[in-house]
């Protein structure tokens, strides 16, 4: 029987969950893979975290450097969070020769290529699969299901708390601030939900799967990102009237020659789409690739034991290849695709002015767009009351500079349309 | 530069493609995983399918002795299908120390454990993710990513043909026969489509998941199958009715005590699930386990491109671990479950009878079934002409045994219900 030993650093949600999940799992490991996997280190600056999980006093420590210089560790799991400390830690774990799992999206989409390229020079292997969407195994299936499979798209739902306030805004009819404050409560957000509701947290991991999808490095700062804060419940009213649903989507396309575009926007979804019927905190992921066509890939994004799952499964398929002496897979040498190629992209777009209820305003906004080259494929004019009309709109396939173009242009020329003006992607 | 050589038997619809995605995806295969994957040897009867392919005349043959008596081939693909020819040769194969891969759900059903016993007695690996559900990586999400999933439940639309007739039935209200038809003219269904409506492809297909996902050891002839064979239009539109659609649903539950219940049965889903939503030739798989809760994975169920990247996908992982010298998973010792145990499942019903307009007799079907322990959900009373009345209901969770008791009852003592009695699964 081969024997495997982890270090685990942090005990959060899902370092107990993992500690659970491996302790219950054992048995099955061994039947399977002829495995024996031992925590043999846990660090945790809090100790009481060990409570109510079956470990040993001692194999806790409070010092990272335990796992480090420990001789008897092969695989470290690093569920620690964060960019710093995290950092450090795993670039030493691997110089050392200790393979590496971490659910840490932050820290792989902001340091991309360096950590890969440490894991390559140390001849080690990482596992990520609990970094993008918690129990979905979409890393696994874009490295090794869909290797030969070449992606043209992949977007996804891929934050469990703005789709839990979406989809609170949508079907109960809530606003923004509402919607967040009942999100906190049932425990599906941060006290301070910036990363999320700003749409930080998806672009991470929209990040992560463009790299793996395209086997590219694009940077992080090179993906656009808009998220939900204060995002407006009527947009959510009007697009439901026009037949869509609005969901924040982290999106990679291929555009012509090779060239990626990667971004974060609230969206616009038609019912009949597989992802219109993800809700909750539910997480899903669509690809479209040459072989297999049309695929969607849906489960829990986040929770202690679905990630725990993700992390356990990398933690099993990395002791194979340590038994074996094998490297999961070949990550060098990735192409930095073109950066400036966004402004060219085409899409169908959603739009909303609010205007002063007076003649003509509509035929001014339509002319302008026409001038553009933006055609206009359907349209609601909603009287608020005496003074303000809505005008929203929706647009067939047009240059996303040539509709800013003419939105900025709308904006300081048309006086009767007041701020702001609503754009949204369609998908 | 490793290398491994493949030898693939039937130039089908999945082989052709299979030679055309491999030979596309060289570059993509050597770059990420350091091995070169050639295809050394194909046995096809027909000469005229080589024409279009990137093939050699000189690795052609008819003849299967041909590939199991080569002593370069790695890896031999068999993609002949049936349980014949195909099983001989797979045995034959993996007696000579070839490895297997192989799209053959009928042949991996019917002989399930003399297949896998074959493997591990010649310590060869076996891959058959493209067996269930064509491009989606199920096998692999199966044996790898919920290895430490416990499953409850894992239920799903395996049948491509099926799911088309059905979603034209309830789509564009055609009967059976029209939708059948059409699926013909479009290349959804066999000139003979009997195993695909007759629900036998499902349940070969539920059978590999059910043995996976349970680690267990089910016998084809314990998987209840009934299909969808001139089933009645009119039960789709009662069905609408009361929030659901109708999909053939290959189930396969874990019953209390460690006991399966495997079945393909045409079932009624609630409008919001996510599988009512998988429409057309398209697949989808349910499942509901321990630690990652509630996922569903969609895709194509069938067809050249996708079927052949899960085939090729297979010769990647099996060549990985020949370099290695590893076997895929160990499969022995399955447990065979208990075969007696479906009478003894609770489920919800739909329920349908054609009954004489008289007054009473809705009251004396209730009272038979309050009598049985059965209690009605909800029920919609018809009148079809003077004189036949449809009674639809959906009943509470019940045994499945007293529902049978109680319909075979009615059918025999309330002479104003007229045959058949029609009674369908609710998820």
């Amino acid at each position: 029987m081969n024997r495997i030993r982890v270090g685990l650093a942090g005990l959060g949600t899902v370092g107990s969950g993992f500690v659970k999940l491996l302790h219950q799992s054992r048995h099955t490991i061994r039947q399977r893979t002829g495995i024996n996997i031992e925590l043999v280190r846990v660090v945790e600056l809090d100790k009481r975290r060990l409570k109510g999980l079956p470990l040993d006093q001692a194999q806790w420590s409070a010092n990272l450097d335990d796992i480090l210089k420990a001789a008897d560790v092969d695989i470290v799991v690093e569920l620690i969070g964060g960019t710093g400390v995290s950092r450090e830690f795993i670039l030493k774990a691997m110089k050392s020769r200790k393979h590496v799992v971490t659910a840490n999206k932050a820290l792989l989409a902001e340091h991309f290529s360096e950590i890969f390229s440490a894991a390559d020079r140390n001849g080690v292997n990482i596992g990520f699969e609990a970094s993008v969407a918690g129990g979905i195994p979409i890393i696994k299936i874009l490295q090794e299901s869909f290797l030969t499979n070449r992606i043209k798209k992949i977007y996804g739902i891929l934050n469990g708390t703005t789709n839990y306030i979406l989809t609170k805004m949508s079907l109960d009819n809530m606003d923004f601030a509402s919607a967040l404050k009942e999100a906190q409560k049932k425990g599906f957000a941060e006290a301070d939900p910036t990363l999320d509701i700003d749409g930080l947290d998806a672009a991470h991991k929209a990040l992560i799967l463009c790299n793996l999808a395209f086997q590219v490095d694009v940077n992080f700062k090179d993906v656009m990102v808009s998220g939900i804060r204060n995002f407006d419940v009527s947009d959510i009213h009007y697009a439901r009237e026009l037949g869509y649903v609005v969901k924040l989507l982290a999106v990679s396309r291929l555009v012509k020659d090779g060239q990626i575009v990667t971004y974060v926007e609230p969206s616009l979804i038609p019912f009949k789409h597989l992802l219109a019927s993800v809700n909750y905190e539910y997480n899903a992921i669509y690809i479209d690739g040459e072989a297999v066509g049309e695929s969607v890939f849906y489960g829990k994004g986040a929770g202690s034991m679905p990630t725990a799952n993700s992390v356990l499964s990398d933690v099993i398929d990395l002791a194979r290849h340590i038994v074996a002496g094998t490297k999961v897979w070949h990550y060098r040498n990735l192409r930095k695709p073109d950066s400036t190629v966004n402004k060219n992209i085409m899409n169908e777009y959603y739009l909303r002015f609010m205007t002063a209820d007076k003649p003509g305003v509509l035929g001014r906004i339509a002319s302008i767009l026409g001038k553009y080259g933006i055609s206009i494929s359907s349209c609601v004019q909603k009287d608020l009351d005496a003074r303000v009309t809505a005008v929203v709109m929706t647009t067939h396939f047009c240059r996303k500079q040539d509709l800013e173009s003419a939105v900025a242009y709308i904006r300081k020329n048309v006086r009767d349309v007041k701020a702001p003006i609503v754009v949204l992607n369609i998908r």
